[in-house]
Parts: C-alpha cells; structure tokens; sequence
C-alpha cells in the first residue's frame, strides 16, 4: 500500500489541475479526494499504459509517465485520504 | 444540462458496481457520488466511444453503450448531486 506523506510530497504536479486537497475547481477534471485508492491506481497505470485517449488523456500520460509504481501507490494512498 | 430526477430513474445498472447512492463498496469501482457531472460526461461518452480500455473498461462500454447523450447528461447531474 501506498505511504499518504510521501503522496502528499509528490501531488505539487497534480494540484493545478485537481484541487490542493483533491477537490478540482473545473468541473471538467475529476475531483480526487476520498476516491478509493485501489481505482486511483488503476487510472494512472491506465494512463501510463496509453490505455485512455481523448479528452485530458494526452496531458495525464505525459504527468504519469516519470511515475514508478511506488509514486502512483503513493499518490493513490494519499488522495484517498483526504476529505472528499 | 441533466435531469437528476430523470437520471436516478436510469441508474439501477450502475449500483450493481457503483452503489446505491454513488459510493462503490469494492474499491476497485470509483465513487461517483459528488462527482463532477461534466467529468461523469466526459467519462460516459469515453467509453462508449471506445477511448477507455483495459480494466472494467470492456464492461463499462457494454453498459453504456445503449445510452444517449441525454441519458449521459441525466445519469451524470444525477450522481453529481449525490453527497459524497
């Protein structure tokens, strides 16, 4: 499982987008605060895996592409945390 | 815009996974409750135009793929006015 601390360090790239605590300003983006960690993972490893296109696709690909594992666990971990 | 009303009535596909009132109980299915709708939208109209594979991407497109954009849009202003 992920390590939230360690989330919260690396998500300074995700926040102009999805909100400082998870909660996304354009209605657009999705808001991420209290999502279930396991789904979060999934949708950075599909995003990783070029399996979405259209919409924001592009740019989240290219956010997600210098992401390990561990970061994406991380980053799951942590948005889960938050209040939704 | 949707029809939350119009949308509740259309939901009863999605709670299998998703839950009654939008909070998925297995955490590999994202909440939807409190969701952006133009997100939910983009999300909808994702699968059903095949952009989205991989996952549950496969069922999601089966689900969605006899809905109309009306019924996106009411399906979506619905589970955005779900409480989180």
């Amino acid at each position: 499982a992920g390590n939230v601390a360690a989330g919260q360090e690396k998500s300074a790239a995700c926040q102009a987008c999805h909100g400082a605590e998870g909660k996304a300003s354009v209605s657009l983006y999705p808001h991420l605060a209290g999502q279930h960690a396991d789904y979060l993972q999934h949708a950075l490893q599909a995003y990783k895996k070029g399996e979405r296109s259209g919409g924001q696709a592009e740019v989240m690909k290219a956010f997600v592409s210098g992401l390990s594992d561990e970061d994406m666990a991380d980053l799951a971990a942590y948005y889960q945390s938050l209040k939704p």
